[in-house]
C-alpha cells in the first residue's frame, strides 16, 4: 500500500467522524457582520486552533485583530519541498430570511445526500474536507509539503483587517503558491478549477427628500418622494441592453478573446438547468454574451437591499423622508475596484434631481484576479482532480468575489489555486444552505491527491 | 353673564386640568395597526366611556366589533334642536422610526407652546378639546343641541368594522349632520373650514424572481434582479409632467371651475413657509397646479414604503428573490376608490416583464368627499371660527382622508362639519408629532361658541 492510499483508505473509513465534526463546526454562528454573535466568532476560531493543535502543527496562533482573529499555523519540516500557504475563512453570512429555512440554519442537517447549515458550502465544509485530508495524511504517513495556514474570521465583510496582516507579514507569510479552499465546480461529476473571479465594490446610497416622515395625504403630492426618486435612479443603473450605464464602467473591461470563448463554452451549462436552479422564468443579463459569460467575464451592478418608509404589516400612509439602498458591482480584469466609487458619483451627479439630497457611503471592496493556467502546482491540481473524480477538470471563470486571491498577488506575488467543491446550487448566502456530501468526500481525496502529488 | 360666557369662563379656569387629562389621554399607546397593542386600544375605548359617563351622557356603550371596540354614547334632552353627530377616533398611527423621536412617544411633552406624543394632533387632541367643551357647558349650564358620539379605534387602518356598524345602526345614528373633529386649519391664526377631502385606495405590490435568495456572484447579470424590476415600475408610475401613468386614472377626476381655484388661491400658503415646513429644497407635483390645488384638488400616487433584499447592517453580497412595495393613491371628486385596483393591474399587465412574477394586494380603501359650502350648520361654524379667532375663516380643501365623511354622506345622508385644529406642521403619523396648545385651548372656545350657536 502506497502512502496515498493508506491516507485514502482512512479518509474513507472515517467518514462518520468526519461528519459528526462538520456538525460541531456547522453548530457555531460565526456570523462576522452581526455585533451579537462576535462571540461565536472567537468560539469558531478556538474550535480551529484545537484542531490545528491535534494536527502537530509546529505553532499554531490566534492573531488579534481590531476586529475578529486571524488563525495561523504552520508545518515547515519537508526541505526541498515546495511551502504551501493554506487560506480559507471560519466566517458566514447572515441567516435572514430566517423564516425560509426548513431547519435551523446552525444545526448541521442530513437530507439525502445533503448536509444543510449556514456555512455548509460556504465555507466551513471546503475548509474542514482539507483539515481531514491532512489529517488522513498525518495518521498514515507524514506530510509531504511545508504548510502554513492563514484562517480568517472577516471574509464576508469584505477582510478588513486581513490586508494589514499580510502586508506586515510577508516573511512570516512567504510560500510558493496559495491554496485556496473558497472556490467551487459546476456539478458532482464535473471537476473544474477556477482561474478567475470577479472583484467588488459595495455602496449604500441614501436619498433624503425631507427631514421627517410625513403624511401622504397632507403633502403627497406636493414634495419629491425618494422612493421614486431612488427608483428611477436604479432603474436608470441599466439601459435596455442590459449593460450598466454608470459613465466609464465598461472602459477597462479585458475583452474576452475567441480563445477563450471556446473555453467557456466547455463548462458544462444548460439554460433548463439554470431556470431550474434559481427558479426564474427567464434568463436575463447583458445582451450580446451567454449565461458563463455574463457570470464570469463580464461586469455586473446588483442592488442587494433597499428599504424606506413603512415595511411593517398593514397601511401607513407616509411619505418617507428618504430611502436607502445597498448596492454592488462584480468587476472582471482589468477594471479596478477603487474606480466604480467615482463612476457612481458621476452617474448621481448627472442624474439625481435637485428636489433631494444623497449619499453615497462605501462597504467594502475587493480585487479581482487571473491566474496562469499552466504553472506546475495547477497541473497538480489538474491531475488530483482527474483522479479524483475519474475526469479532467474544465478550467473556469467564477462570478464571484475571492479579494484575498488578488490580494495574495497584489502582496506576496504568488498566484492561488482555487481548490474548492461548492455547486452553484448548494445555496450560499441564501436560505438552506447546503453541502453535497459525496462531493465533500471526493474533496477530501482530491486533497490528498493533490499534496501527495507537489 | 351669559351661559355662553360661563362656559367660556370655565375652559379659561381649567386650562391646567384640561393639559392633565390631555396627558393621561396620550399615555395610552393606542396604536390599531399593531396587534400587540390590541389591549392598549381597547384600555383607551374604556378611557373615553367613563369621560362620557362623567358628561352625564343618557346611555355610553362600549359596541364589540371584529377588531377594536367603537364607543356609542347619546344625549337627546334638546327637543326642538338639532341633533348632532359626533365622530372621532380614539386610535392612533405606529411610531416608527422611533429614533427619530426627540421624547418618548407616549409621554405627553410639553415644550414652549407644544404637547409633543403620538395622537397629540391626530387626533387625541381634537377629540379631547370637543370632550372639554361639552364638560365647560355641561359645568355651568345644559347642553343646547341633541348629541350622539360615535368614536371609533381603526381609522388608522381603514374602519374596517364601521361600515356594517353604520349600515345596521341608521336609526340609532340619525342626525341633523355629523360634528367632525378630525380636520385642521392652515395656521395657529387662520381659521378655515375643510369642505372636501380625498379618497384612499391602498395596495401592497410584490415582485418575485428567483424561488429564494441567491449570492449576487454567482447568479448577478444572469436573471433579473425584482429591486430593479419593482424600481422601473414605480419609475414608470409617473411621467415627466409628474402625472399617475396608471391607464384610466384621470377618467373621472373632476376638474376645477375658475371659481374655486380663486377661493383656494386665498388660502394662505408661501413656497417658502411650505419647504421650511417639509426641509425639502423643491417643490414638485404635477405640472400646471399650485401646491394646495396639488394637495387638495388632484389625485397623487405614492410609494409609502419599500423592501428587498438585505437591509441590515454591513454588507450582504445577495440576488434578492423578492422586492415589495405599499402604494396608495389619493383619490379626488369623483374618481371611486374602487377603480384604482384594476388601473394598477392594467399598468402591471402592460408593463411588468415576463422575466418575474407578481402580486397585488389590497390594504383598505375609503371615499372622498365634497359638502355643501353654504348651509346653516356650516354657517354656524363660520361663526364659531370668527368668535374664537377673531377672523373670518377660510374654505378649504383637505389632501387627507377621512373615509368616514364619504362613508356618513352615502349612509346617512348627511354633511359632515369637518372642525378641527390640526396644522400642517403638527407632524402627524411621523415622528415628534406635536399639538400647538394655543390652538389647542382656542378648538376648545370654538366648539363652545359652535354648539351654542345651533
Amino acid at each position: 500500500m502506497t502512502s496515498i492510499d493508506k491516507a485514502i483508505a482512512f479518509a474513507r473509513d472515517n467518514k462518520e467522524t468526519f461528519l459528526e465534526e462538520f456538525k460541531e463546526l456547522l453548530a457555531i454562528p460565526s456570523i462576522s457582520t452581526l455585533p451579537e454573535h462576535r462571540d461565536d466568532v472567537r468560539k469558531t476560531a478556538l474550535w480551529l486552533v484545537e484542531r490545528l493543535q491535534e494536527l502537530d502543527m509546529d505553532a499554531v496562533e490566534l492573531v488579534e485583530t481590531a476586529g475578529h482573529p486571524i488563525v495561523y499555523a504552520e508545518w515547515l519540516n519537508a526541505p526541498e519541498k515546495p511551502t504551501v500557504l493554506v487560506y480559507g475563512h471560519y466566517d458566514v453570512q447572515p441567516v435572514d430570511p430566517v423564516e425560509e429555512w426548513d431547519s435551523d440554519p446552525f444545526t448541521g442537517t442530513i437530507q439525502g445526500d445533503y448536509m444543510i447549515a449556514r456555512g455548509a458550502s460556504d465555507m466551513k465544509g471546503q475548509l474542514l474536507a482539507h483539515l481531514q485530508a491532512l489529517s488522513s495524511i498525518a495518521k498514515t504517513g507524514a506530510y509531504p509539503v511545508n504548510l502554513k495556514f492563514l484562517i480568517e474570521g472577516e471574509e464576508e465583510i469584505g477582510s478588513p483587517n486581513l490586508p494589514d496582516f499580510i502586508a506586515n507579514n510577508k516573511a512570516r507569510l512567504a510560500c510558493d503558491f496559495v491554496l485556496n479552499c473558497d472556490g467551487g465546480i459546476h456539478g458532482p461529476g464535473e471537476p473544474a478549477i477556477t482561474y478567475s473571479l470577479r472583484g467588488l465594490a459595495y455602496f449604500e446610497l441614501e436619498i433624503r427628500s425631507a427631514v421627517k416622515d410625513l403624511h401622504s395625504g397632507l403633502f403627497g403630492g406636493s414634495i419629491a418622494n425618494p422612493i421614486h426618486v431612488l427608483s428611477t435612479l436604479i432603474a436608470g443603473m441599466h439601459n435596455a441592453q442590459g449593460r450598466v450605464t454608470l459613465p466609464g464602467f465598461y472602459d477597462k473591461v479585458r475583452e474576452l478573446e475567441e480563445e477563450e470563448r471556446s473555453l467557456l463554452a466547455q463548462v458544462p451549462y444548460s439554460d433548463d438547468a439554470w431556470l431550474k436552479m434559481t427558479g426564474a422564468r427567464e434568463l436575463y443579463g447583458e445582451e450580446g454574451y451567454s449565461t458563463i459569460e455574463r457570470i464570469g467575464a463580464r461586469p455586473t451592478l446588483e442592488v442587494n437591499g433597499i428599504w424606506g418608509g413603512f415595511i411593517g404589516t398593514g397601511a401607513k400612509t407616509v411619505l418617507p423622508a428618504r430611502a436607502q439602498a445597498k448596492i454592488s458591482a462584480r468587476l472582471v480584469a482589468d477594471q479596478h475596484e477603487g474606480d466604480v466609487k467615482a463612476q457612481l458619483e458621476a452617474y448621481m451627479h448627472q442624474n439625481c434631481p435637485d428636489s433631494v439630497t444623497w449619499t453615497l457611503k462605501e462597504h467594502s471592496q475587493g480585487p479581482g484576479a487571473i491566474m496562469n493556467r499552466k504553472s506546475v502546482f495547477m497541473d497538480a491540481a489538474r491531475h488530483a482532480l482527474h483522479v479524483a473524480f475519474g475526469k479532467e477538470p474544465i478550467f473556469k471563470r467564477e462570478g464571484g468575489s475571492v479579494p484575498i486571491v488578488g490580494m495574495m498577488q497584489q502582496q506576496l506575488g504568488v498566484d492561488s489555486i482555487m481548490l474548492g467543491f461548492e455547486l452553484p446550487d448548494d445555496g450560499i448566502h441564501g436560505p438552506n444552505e447546503r453541502q453535497h456530501l459525496p462531493n465533500y468526500f471526493k474533496g477530501i481525496e482530491t486533497y490528498i491527491h493533490f499534496l501527495m502529488a507537489l
